[in-house]
């Protein structure tokens, strides 16, 4: 068959890349490829075990790609042919392309030097529906759950299996949770919040194997202590999907990601890559990194459908700035761009400032919650690098409100002659507005 | 007695004020003086009648100004000697300042020609803790409610006043509730929320009188019906209280308001005025406007108190723009500068894009709600000029991202190479989230 544009990948990037090309393209054809029949919200996965009890409320609906009249195929591409511009595919079909998007996600790492990483109720966190609807029936069973890593995923897998009674315990190598996340106070109270619902923390500690005859018993950690296991989770982090591209001469970095320019393109000038598989870049540095978000992946992919057939100087992915955050109950965490310590590493010479208010005013309204932000500032200029938030469920926008105070170079002395809208029962009050206070705080540093 | 730095009025703006300027003019000794002896939370106020019950749990506080080392002075100033650059006040006290901040703030309109507005249990809202309470003690015994005027306090106060029982009826002259503020789709929402919860709305239909004896009996309106009324409420809009700044001399403009520059200088180098008192430009317009809000006071006291003792052109203010949100139940509703009719009105060429999605994904998490992004951008060049959003308790701060779009100058096209953060239990999915997909649907229109 001959389609116009091929993509690779049903997931978050794939989907928009397919919305955004039908309409940034009119009239092309587009075909969209994918091994699953059906598709899991990428970042819902950790809440099929909790919040919505099964991965088939958590499904990434395709009525929207049918509507646009988006042809989807539901099979495995096995070789992409650059100079003839097709891809086989492993029920026999040969697929011509006039343009190629690549968005084969990734893999969650299972590492070999791990013992007992093959031990039956082991597991990992893939996008798989198959494999997490068997994970999960096979939990039903299984009490004492150890999860190996503390990153989002990790922490919120440990919650959700915390909710519905399981005794869970969370093994971190790094001296705190979400460490590579966030600053120490962020860190330390998510932790706390963790703790505080029931869940075991045992940080600063690396696993040295899973112990078991045939199924999983116990997990053994480099300082001797056991830990008794029904079951052990590893969410150790993903790594980038690229046999296909690799085995189609596509060039990767050091980091095992698709080489991309800032248009998304591969070496190829009809190939383009996006998502957990394509090459990220620090919005900060320009330097490689391996940040992978979903909503990255999802501006990756409009630039990408955007410049498939005309390049526009103006609609360049301008590098990764990490927007993100999660909730443990009714606590929510949130980062964008560059934390203390990953600001200095980098070598910026930067200020802080935090403010601590409430998100209501008055602050006596019922479902009020503490509201922390804190600001991460260049000193000799005053731009905004990051920000971290903890508050309640508004955590989300207000992180975005930082994140465009980012992408958009933002200074703190702009955020203080700057109007925010209030109101009651949805934000902190006009006059105690952490964001504004935070960076008042900044500002006063720098001036002294 | 002497002060360096004197301002006048203790809500919001005074409050601001006073904050800055001692962070900002180190070593000045800073006197606020005020009416009240106990503030009122401003936009709080409406919800003294439900959600909290009591004035009480309303107040603004005094710890931090004490901490800071303002002085606090409870009296009048009843006149302000330019020349001589002193105050004198009711309890017959001279105060010197070299620095002088107005923040005097607006008082309700209760309009000569309503005949019948001297009747017992017609009321008005303002900031007076005294007037309110004395307002609240004797609702408790008067059930059937009307309240004239369907702005944002008109509404938050109909609401509240249902919520504990009372018999509601909202009168609003214009053909829409809240139709100042929001585009007709948001407005109709506003008011079919407002309806569902049990308030009767009438609008289209101005008040002819009250009518009643020694108190209110009923409402007479335009087109002949009475509405039976133990009480009225009047909620039509806030004049700007300048008696104190007409007769030292300052400039009023034409709507009333204290002339200021953009440091919020008035014609006198060493007075500012800040807050409902004080001039408004519109942002998008610089036409004198008349919008009121807690939000944009505390920001021009910002600008004032940083500009006190010498100007910097990076700290002005530049110009009003709305960026205002309520809540009916569960359902928040929010706008941040220009509404499609107001931007038509001022003469732009404008382009609308709306979507409407889930602020949860999966959307089957239990406390996902609807939302809806409508974006307002000018035809010719993507400048967007104002947006609007239905959804839960995130509106707040998702209409202040918006309003930090249109305060960078952000175009479509840079908000659809933007990042933003998303996750399950906080946000809009990253493939469907409104504020985007409304951004693509603009640029597609523009495109086409």
């Amino acid at each position: 068959m001959k389609t116009e544009i091929l993509i690779i990948g049903g997931s978050a990037a794939g989907l928009v890349a397919a919305t955004t090309a039908k309409s940034c393209n009119q009239g092309k054809g587009i075909t969209l490829i994918r091994k699953e029949e059906t598709v899991m919200i990428p970042c819902g996965i950790p809440y099929i075990f909790g919040s919505v009890m099964t991965s088939e409320k958590n499904i990434l609906p395709d009525a929207g790609l049918h509507k646009l009249g988006v042809n989807i195929i539901v099979d495995e591409v096995t070789s992409i042919n650059k100079e003839e511009k097709n891809c086989k595919t492993k029920k026999g079909e040969i697929i011509e392309y006039e343009k190629l998007i690549i968005a084969t996600g990734s893999k969650p790492v299972k590492p070999e030097w791990l013992k007992g990483r093959d031990l039956k109720n082991v597991f990992v966190i893939p996008k798989d529906k198959e494999y997490l609807d068997s994970f999960h029936k096979q939990l039903e069973n299984l009490h004492k759950i150890v999860i190996i890593g503390a990153g989002f995923i990790g922490i919120e897998v440990a919650d959700e299996l915390n909710k519905i009674g399981k005794d869970v315990t969370v093994v971190e190598i790094l001296p705190r949770i979400l460490g590579a996340a966030f600053d120490e106070v962020v860190a330390n109270e998510a932790e706390q919040c963790l703790i505080d619902r029931g869940v075991k923390v045992n940080k600063g500690i690396g696993i040295k194997e899973i112990l078991g005859t045939d199924k999983t018993e116990a997990v053994l950690l480099n300082n001797g202590e056991k830990i008794e296991a029904d079951s052990v989770i590893l969410s150790l982090g993903y790594v980038p999907n690229v046999e296909l591209a690799k085995k189609a001469g596509l060039k990767l970095n050091e980091f095992g990601f698709i080489e991309v320019d800032q248009y998304r393109r591969t070496g190829e000038p009809d190939i383009f890559a996006i998502g957990d598989c394509s090459e990220k870049r620090d919005f900060a540095t320009g330097r490689l990194s391996k940040t992978m978000l979903a909503s990255t992946a999802c501006a990756e992919a409009r630039v990408a459908a955007m410049n498939l057939c005309k390049l526009s100087t103006v609609q360049t992915f301008r590098g990764t700035i990490g927007i993100y955050f999660t909730a443990i109950g009714d606590t929510a965490f949130g980062v964008a761009g560059l934390n203390k310590a990953v600001a200095i590493k980098e070598g910026f010479d930067v200020v802080t400032g935090s403010f601590t208010g409430i998100d209501r005013h008055p602050g006596k309204l019922e479902d009020s919650h503490k509201q922390m932000v804190k600001l991460i500032v260049a000193r000799h200029n005053g731009l905004i690098l990051g920000g971290e938030v903890i508050g309640g469920k508004s955590t989300g926008e207000l992180t975005n409100v930082i994140g465009f105070m980012i992408q958009n170079n933002m200074t703190v002395n702009d955020v203080i002659v700057s109007q925010i809208g209030t109101h009651p029962l949805l934000t902190a009050s006009p006059a105690g507005y952490p964001l504004i206070k935070a960076a008042e705080i900044v500002a006063k540093t720098l001036k002294s």
